[in-house]
């Protein structure tokens, strides 16, 4: 089958490899219908996360069941399933406390199991799952085509700006400010007005990125960043900030633009994963109450919630994927990812 | 009339100055009947935080209003009343937040008001009041001597504990470890009883602080700090650690142990003053989605709620204070806490 290696800093290669097959009674082998490139791919693509050795890459994808070990229960061949970003068993003590992403016994899609057996990248043709239980969700029917990227948006992106409005308490009447452009970060629009949000603020310097925000409902869009930044979305909130901030990028520039701009007593969500080792300022955290809720995002939790919503074209999350390209094409996607001439790229098989 | 001045370190007197007046329509004058020291003070005390110039000293008392200025409309002369502590105006959008720390016309104890005009310290015979409706609570009725140690905890350890709980999210069923044994740490163990907490852990290895926290309601103490802390704690909860963990003392070690030790997707509340200048690891609270809220603990919020508790007796927080000496003696109070003697001094003028 075809598979996407990553071998270094800018070297991602689609490779023909064996198929994947099922190795333990609770895996089950997926036939990817879709899959996609993360923004944090590009950590190791831009060689800011060191490759040390060749290895399957992606960790996005829904498909079709195409076979099942004994123990495997809830999904059957034939169903269609979406994949979170991290495999897990689903009974451990985590599991049960709905943060799937720090499961006792999980792994990592394009790595391996616990018994080190392979366990596929999501950019692939065929993929191993461990864990097929705990890990995928499938639906009743098989969806429609053109539904296909909103729910592959299920695996990571909406999941993950979810999250973010979740651990910043956005609700009803909640205000929102939204630091991050990105995939997730227009996600975090969409979900903070999906929980009710009074009045949602996006950072964006992006034209494009601007207009599918606005669709998503943000309210205003500032283009300012920095002390600027944090004046502007101050001035919009009683001179003191909105109750929520969403960190969906990962950086010490936009976790400060975060933790600034909140107002005092509220919550930054955060889902960016960190880049730079940045560490958090406690002292400005203490002396304005400003809380930090988030990490990364367990969103087998979430699909069971937001999958209706996606099933009757409440939301269309889908709308991030602005490239689509064939599997064998894959490193295009990459480098059109990387120059920013793509939000997202979703991918073929 | 009598008030302590700190001119530096370990130099603590009590001294006779003029007493204050109402200089502004919003003030009130209170004839202190109880205040106390606190743990924070020891930082000046001990040098970790500078004296710049001599100041009065104490933002923790209870007394009877002497006068009024004349817009003062919601406690009058001869009302007993508690002081938070950190003076408020209790109308800015931050004080309407319930964030009164962060009053955008606040003052401390011991320092200046906005116009530049003196406020006194708590550990004084008077004290003047700005904004006095802001930042006051009176009583319906002069409450009986007996009370008055834990009505004086409502200043600030009691809703500091109480702050740190709310801030973990302690609830029904939910499990808790508290880092400190000081004041703080034992009214956080009965804040977090008191909120419905199905367990409680204390790490303590004072056996009379020991004592205490197991008459608050600490199910289990456990004396291991560090790595053993972590893993002891670890093994009382599934292996992976309480619900919330509240951290009451403000060291790099302590907020350290509170990280650890918390499980994946859990909340430490903390409310210990930041020293050292230590930053939070945001890594490893992104990888296990662990969460930080609190800081400054806006106890004027929680006066409402607690105080009908202290009057029924229901609480008995003012057991922290170990050791009551006039106030002409406030030097031997902080040597017997800065030599750990006492777990907290009451002072009477």
């Amino acid at each position: 089958m075809l598979a996407t290696l990553i071998h270094g800093p800018r070297d991602v290669r689609s490779t023909e490899v064996d198929d994947p097959r099922v190795e333990k009674p609770t895996d089950a082998v997926v036939r990817v219908v879709a899959s996609c490139i993360c923004g944090s791919d590009l950590w190791p693509y831009r060689g800011v996360q060191q490759t040390k050795k060749t290895h399957p890459i992606g960790h996005e994808f829904v498909g079709v069941v195409e076979s099942v070990g004994d123990e495997v229960t809830t999904v059957r061949p034939g169903q269609f399933v979406i994949a979170p970003f991290i495999v897990s068993d689903g009974t451990c003590v985590n599991c049960r406390n709905g943060v799937q992403t720090s499961c006792l016994h999980g792994a990592s899609w394009g790595s391996e199991d616990e018994d080190g057996l392979p366990v596929s990248g999501g950019q692939s043709a065929l993929v191993r799952v461990p864990w097929a239980d705990g890990t995928l969700v499938g639906t009743d029917e098989m969806p429609p085509e053109d539904l296909i990227p909103s729910l592959l948006t299920l695996s990571d992106v909406m999941g993950t700006g979810h999250h973010a409005a979740l651990s910043a308490g956005v609700g009803p009447g909640k205000t929102v400010a939204v630091v991050g452009d990105g995939a997730v970060g227009l996600c975090a629009v969409l979900a903070a007005k999906r929980l009710g949000a009074e009045r949602v603020v996006l950072f964006s310097r992006h034209p494009d990125r601007q207009a599918l925000g606005r669709e998503f409902g943000a309210d205003t869009v500032l283009e300012e960043r920095g002390d600027a930044g944090v004046e502007a979305v101050n001035a919009l909130f009683d001179g003191v900030g909105p109750d929520c901030v969403l960190e969906c990028v990962g950086t010490y520039e936009s976790m400060d633009q975060a933790l600034r701009s909140v107002r005092p007593g509220g919550f930054v969500g955060y889902v960016g994963v960190p880049s730079g080792g940045a560490e958090l300022p406690i002292r400005l955290m203490f002396n304005d109450n400003v809380n930090v809720a988030g990490g990364v995002a367990p969103v087998r939790s979430y699909i069971a919630e937001l999958l209706p919503d996606v099933l009757s074209r409440t939301i269309d999350p889908g709308r991030v994927f602005d490239l689509t390209l064939p599997l064998a094409e894959v490193a295009d996607g990459y480098r059109a990812m990387d120059e920013r001439r793509a939000i997202k790229v979703l991918l073929q098989p």
